[in-house]
């Protein structure tokens, strides 16, 4: 071993030990006769001093050392004169007898500290680097932690983890795979999983009963600001269950994680909210509960008064957002820019402030008395101060969507999103199917393998529309960081599904004949779900992106810049492979 | 939840108690007017009695149950006449007063027993109805168990799990890689990782100080017996350690797994053999010792009487088989056709018996006196009952290997190759380069990472063949559960290195640059070993083949017979990663 203890243990209790301490050289400065150089290492860092006045060559030696040398330094821990109380180490130092610079670096391309002069290229280039800086190597800490805090409660609860196959079969519905052509099958290919999906529903028809693995998963998909075409999921699945039991283990899970790891406990059991509520009043089936805002429909208090735009809307709506009166003309124009705004989409922006005297002022006053609008006020149950912020549109989804944006908007200027405040929820109930307008046909919302409600069986042949699922998703501060539902396990609904989502026998033979046959030979009812370990840790870490939580992620193209891939391959591979490369021309 | 109780957990201590529980129809008897069920799933079998007497619509109900049914049972929890001494819930059974069948079973294509009628086509293709019986999923309750104490021990230890890429780029240095096609990227391709290798040294670069990881690998090989596409390793390593350090926590760990998972402890340390030693006495890097039958060398004894075998041999050993005198001249003929199979390849074999009168009887007496025939019994420690077995060649190596075959078939043959006794060792000092006589090249024995011993640095020069390595196996019984080594963190002896290796500097640069360059930003010493996670299983389960240490495996032709994969794809996906399959022609 290169040393006796970390740069991050030796406390004043240690004084006058010899200790021998390896790291990288983070700073040095020179103070007359003595020189100081921090050590660093994973575990902190330590103050070691040279002093010319007993070592003379060795202080010449420290001096030369750069920045990022990585050196072994033998010496005596001693009490610092002047100490520093902002680290763990600050009361000691090391009087260095001995010095060995085991490996030189050249000048790193940005400052290793937490906050680096690189940008987001240079240290992704230098990625090495970079997971040098405490603040990226904390949070690989903290994803090591909740995978093992993960591991250890659903060990105790009976779950077994089963590593399921990487290379699998292509199944074209939903996003993308990424294939791989196989070598020893010519002309055949394998797939990377988007899940594992029916692998794990296999292995509840073998009665493995309660499973679970933290596992990659692959999506090849045009990469939107927080998606990695790789990334990592806690999937789990249970039998002889129905949702309730699914809820009880996982809301057990998520408060143990809340608890282990960020010291957080909650009270009593996380809100449940149905997926039309979260609609209705939040726009969102992820909506952030931080803080209120909760939309009003306004359509009785608005349409018919001769304002045309409420009054051919299909959908009015706004909150109220609490003490914003004081907003300004030009905050607001720049908030009727933001609803404005192509990601967004709204046509324009109603406002209404509540004055001192209880009087509603509005952007739209000529045409509405000030009995409506204290009509309008009693409905949002508005208070001198308030702000309200009125959306409308032909399109009641649609205009819903717009104004959650409005409204998360309004929660991060009003500060209302902090992200050491947790909010949990359960969304349930979701719509089994999805219409899509372009193919005119129903797509499952989940994935085809969801079980409607019992009590809704009966709509599968008269309103497919209306049938709820028994799907659920966790959402934490509007993110949804996991989901799920009860499987069907009876192999005629599925068909039934399977006929439903416009699948031939064929197609569904072809892609899932494997699973429909395994439910021939019982199958237990059974339900799980998966979450998002990535996006789960950002939240944990309080991170905006996904990104700064995985130790070497890809770019927007996919591409990983340090290693260089994806690249061109030599010839002989392809040729083996049984491929050829088939450019298009511009 | 379908059921109060699992089918594993009742005692007598819960008699009277009106249960439920679910599971799968392992067995109906009928017997006068009652029926018996034994109802299974994962935690064990409990039996239901249905009584005509006491509900005559129940029992007819449960008479039509069919293997494999999946049901739900309310009942009473009664003591049983007639005990079952041989499973824990044998002194109860369930007095049912309700039954509820879940799903129906068609014929299952196997009986799910454990010895079941089954062949190895079959249960692959039904791999979820093998997966139920309980022999096989054993061998996956003993692999969660396994991976879980490994990241118990490694997470005492500081060791911090970290996720490293599946979408990597290809190395075409060593195995074949399995490559995907970017469709982002169009005509590049990623690679699956061979290992996380590099990935590791990048994260020791980094600062990570101990990275452990359970990951898949991948290797697009031919398969043999015993390997798999896909595999899992246990992926270790560490900053600033020298061989012995990492010696002693991996045997710490193995340590903690025997004990944990078998209940084995050992007394004092792993064996430690140089892969010399295990050469010149085993002819094998990773021999089995749970048996001694050393390899004793003869060419001083036995070359130069005109027996022309041995006189023109450039290698003559044998092994002597404590009390197997008594072989029979068919029982040796066997042998001999043994080690004259194309797996094995040696010419002929000599065999010499010690008799009761400790004369020697061999099968070329008439070249050698009874005197040079007990020079030979002296140099065995041979003793009356013993049997002597020899084997010549003109190249040393081989005919150890031949020998060594040998060795192992004896092993077989006198029992002493019990799956229930360990024997541990570490194989040290392996040679650097293994030299290859068809490119006239030396190759890596390891990898191109390896650290040279720092005394044998010199020799680089000189003598490359005879450099040793910081290079060390684990072995357990004969099979190598894991290996690692020092690795170089010079940048200059990495250049060396692969100069050495035949690297021309721009191809060293095209695949290994990024490691190449983090190593100039200071490069702590580092060093690790991965394990083989499937292998190692399947020794602690006692298995001959890791393919039921895996939920789902492929066949020799790297196929999933369940799943059908790999598969053709359909020409759409085809154009959007720009690839064409180019099939050759017969």
């Amino acid at each position: 071993m290169y040393r006796t203890h970390t740069c991050g243990e030796l406390r004043l209790a240690d004084a006058n030990k010899t200790v021998t301490l390896s790291g990288w050289v983070q700073k040095i400065r020179k103070m007359g006769k003595m020189s100081f150089v921090d050590l660093r290492d994973r575990y902190g860092i330590t103050q070691l001093v040279f002093d010319e006045e007993h070592g003379a060559e060795l202080c010449e030696r420290a001096n030369k050392l750069g920045r990022e040398y990585v050196i072994q330094v033998t010496g005596t821990v001693a009490e610092r004169s002047a100490k520093n109380p902002n680290i763990p180490t600050g009361d000691i130092e090391i009087i260095a007898s001995e010095l060995n610079i085991l490996n030189q670096s050249i000048v790193p391309p940005f400052t290793i500290e937490d906050n680096t002069d690189g940008g987001d290229d240079l240290r992704m280039k230098y990625r090495y680097l970079d997971l040098r800086r405490n603040a990226v190597r904390k949070n690989l800490e903290l994803r090591h932690k909740m995978a093992f805090e993960v591991r250890s409660y659903l060990d105790k609860l009976g779950f077994l983890e089963v590593e399921t196959p990487v290379l699998v079969n292509s199944t074209p519905e939903g996003a993308r795979d990424f294939v791989v052509p196989s070598r020893m099958n010519p002309g055949q290919f394998y797939a990377l999983p988007q899940s594992p999906q029916t692998l794990k529903q296999l292995l509840m028809v073998s009665g493995f009963d309660r499973y679970f693995q933290i596992v990659k998963c692959f999506r090849d998909e045009d990469l939107r600001a927080d998606r990695q075409p790789e990334f990592t999921q806690i999937d789990c699945e249970m039998s002889f269950v129905e949702q309730e039991d699914v809820l009880q283990i996982f809301e057990g899970m998520a408060k143990h994680l809340f608890k282990t790891i960020r010291g957080v406990e909650f009270d009593g059991p996380f809100r449940r909210m149905t997926w039309h509520d979260a609609m209705k009043y939040y726009g969102s089936d992820k909506p952030d509960l931080r803080f209120g805002m909760e939309f009003v429909e306004l359509m009785d208090v608005l349409k018919g008064f001769g304002f045309s735009v409420f009054d051919n809307a299909a959908y009015i709506g706004g909150i109220c957002a609490k003490g914003a009166a004081h907003y300004t003309r030009k905050q607001l124009d720049q908030l009727t820019e933001f609803v404005k705004r192509p990601q967004v989409g709204a046509k324009g922006l109603v406002y209404a402030r509540i004055e001192a005297d209880g009087n509603v002022k509005s952007s739209v006053d000529k045409f509405y008395t000030q009995e409506t609008l204290q009509a309008m006020k009693a409905a949002f149950n508005a208070e001198p101060g308030d702000l309200i912020l009125i959306l409308s549109g032909d399109d009641a989804m649609k205009t819903r969507k717009q104004l959650c944006e409005l409204r998360l908007e309004m929660g991060n200027q009003l500060g209302l999103r902090d992200k050491d405040k947790f909010a949990c929820l359960w969304v349930i109930d979701f719509p089994l199917f999805e219409w899509n307008e372009e193919d005119q046909r129903y797509y499952a919302m989940h994935h085809p393998f969801t079980s409607p409600k019992p009590e809704d069986i009966p709509l599968l042949d008269t309103d497919p529309g209306k049938v709820r699922a028994n799907a659920y998703d966790m959402v934490i501060n509007g993110v949804e960081v996991g989901g799920g539902s009860i499987r069907i396990h009876d192999s005629q609904l599925q068909d039934k599904m399977f006929k439903l989502l416009g699948f031939t026998e064929e197609r569904a033979q072809e892609q899932f004949g494997f699973l429909m046959n395994a439910f021939k030979y019982g199958a237990p009812p059974h339900g799980g779900l998966a979450y998002g370990l990535d996006r789960w840790v950002s939240i944990f870490a309080g991170l905006d992106s996904i990104r700064d939580c995985i130790a070497f992620p890809k770019n927007n193209s996919g591409r990983d810049v340090m290693l260089d891939a994806p690249s061109v391959l030599e010839p002989g591979q392809l040729e083996e492979l049984n491929i050829k490369v088939d450019l298009k021309e511009n």
